[in-house]
């Protein structure tokens, strides 16, 4: 735990989500399959904290993001959230927009890279959260749909319109977001949304194996790696070159750079610690 | 037509382009055949003065833009552009140059997306406005060249520098810009700057398609789209979350997401009103 | 020579590398074959130096870099490098990491196009100084690696955080920097961080024709290209094309685009003199 977390309690108890944890290793799983993990206010709030509480945890080094059931994530409710927004004053929307956000940015900012298992539907607000993952492992049955211009709301919703042209240009970005169709496994490979094609009903299997890897390395690499790709997107070259130059200062400073050396010369692998 | 018209009088009268106003559709055809739709001065203040009286205009919701005769565009006129601004002053150049640039901000900056419909030549100035509106629907025959230092000057023309690495990224861009080589539609389609192919000699009528789609949709959620992704490519990731949901917000209080959640209730198609 | 020149004097006497200059074309050889060319402290100050002075020079148009031997350049030297720095205190370890990142932006800011010519590995700071060129002309030997996790440092090394999302979206890159995995030919061409597939042992011959064919056309057009796709990654689009405008105003008053008028009006080739 990092010596810096405050006074707010921590919780085991979440909202449709359920939470383990295993080597490094947090697994954070939508359940609530029966509405094909279709999210309430309950679990954005919940995801948003459970971010920031996994963030102080010194132990997590990758997440894993999954859906239970037949698909990862069909987005919003329409009836717990579309209808609930409706009675909504000006504030309320407002705050609640935010919270959806704050999600994203929680996603982009914790200090491990995050991995979206995708199988079948990632819908809306589910499409956005695997786009926010440093890596998507998809299977073939995974089709992904921005479809927020088909309930009458802008396609830049949580990040997307930032985002999806990053990953896959503004072209395919403008045609996704601005249509809400549906893309499949194949054109969405083809296009650079999926980091891993996993064989038919093995995208949580690949994403462990991903995650496990991930943390039986140099958690700490792997972090900065994440930190300078997100904040790089933002800034000029020059201040990106200087951002460089003080991370690998710092970590030139590392035990795990000086394993690495130390395992070079003895010709074995090095043990990794994460600091 | 927007209340906020000011004293300027329109025109029906535009040098070298044809517009017609269907069910929310303007169509803008570069009409200048004999010529290959090559651009004279009159023709891109037109373009600029056209897209600002339309963005006024309530009722269009989607622009096709495409080009009479053997193809789409063939760029600036060699002897009316290039011949006259060699007897130019400094600042007469100047205002050549900012007023091109406004056409493709005009393109990227209007409350519709636009749609370019090219077959055959795409080139220079013709390749910028494709590539600065929404979508590309183009034919096998289509090819681009971005032909500028073929002439003598930089590759980044009205935002060409800009715009292309976003859509296909640094290494494509530099090559297309830096070379001014033709790209044949089989290579821009993987490239990622068509947006949908056409059959052979089908892209106004594909292109025709997709505005009449949009142009029946939810028109303000298009509109916000096309605004945040136009925005969002210059602005931090926290900044994008913030306006997105300010956006989202204020599209919770339209009339056409209401009329999503009575249609989703009573089991019907939405009917879209565009406010 | 530029009048521009300062009182540094220039030198010839470069460390591991080979430098020739023939016809416009400046042709930088890493030259240390039995190491694969890793570099060592004074290659990447002397390449940071070398490309100062070829700025310079006003008769550079172009620029080749390759790898002597099996291989382009497998990066920092794990002994000379590595283990050296594990003995710097902080403020020489900043030093050392600044003046990896200076030969990148000197790569990306010099006034003519780099083309790299990759074959074999390309690994580490040999990666990234591949990525910062303007083409990366490669043989199906070639093969990336950007394997800085893999000693315990962050995949954002000399600018690549910035460098390779913008090259092959934010995705790809986040793979390629988090797990330092080797990229070979075929799918680095599918990914778009090879500009030209050349035949096997020819990346050289290759690049050495491109650069011929960048010397010998318009080198002030190329430049400001270059300068342009440089700087406007880092712009919005309104002062992108404020600044293209004022870019093609200059270049409108250049010799070589009156000679390419009179060229086409003559019928005959422009003779390019990039000025």
């Amino acid at each position: 735990m990092s010596p810096f977390a405050g006074s707010a309690r921590s919780t085991e108890t979440w909202q449709h989500i359920r939470v383990t944890r295993q080597d490094g290793v947090a697994t954070v799983t939508l359940a609530r399959p029966d509405k094909l993990n279709a999210l309430t206010f309950e679990a954005y709030a919940d995801l948003r904290d459970l971010l920031a509480e996994l963030s102080r945890e010194r132990s997590v080094r990758a997440l894993v993001l999954a859906g239970e059931g037949r698909g990862f994530c069909s987005g919003g409710d329409v009836e717990e959230i579309i209808g609930a927004t409706l009675g909504m004053d000006t504030a309320q929307l407002l705050d609640f927009n935010r919270m959806t956000g704050q999600v994203v940015r929680a996603v982009r900012e914790c200090p491990f890279p995050v991995i979206a298992a995708v199988h079948g539907v990632a819908a809306g607000a589910g499409a956005v959260l695997a786009l926010a993952a440093d890596f998507r492992v998809a299977d073939p049955s995974a089709r992904f749909a921005f479809l927020f211009t088909r309930v009458g709301l802008s396609g830049g919703d949580m990040g997307a319109a930032y985002l999806l042209p990053r990953v896959i240009g503004l072209g395919h970005a403008t045609r996704l977001l601005m249509l809400g169709d549906t893309v499949r496994a194949p054109e969405a490979e083809r296009l650079g949304l999926i980091s891993e094609l996993a064989e038919e009903g093995r995208a949580d299997e690949a994403a462990a194996a991903l995650a496990r890897r991930l943390a039986e390395g140099p958690a700490m690499a792997h972090a900065q790696t994440k930190a300078l790709l997100t904040a790089e997107l933002d800034m000029p070259l020059a201040a990106a070159v200087e951002m460089d130059a003080a991370t690998q200062a710092l970590l030139m400073n590392s035990d795990d750079y000086a394993e690495f050396h130390a395992a070079f010369t003895e010709k074995r692998a090095p043990k990794w610690q994460g600091k």
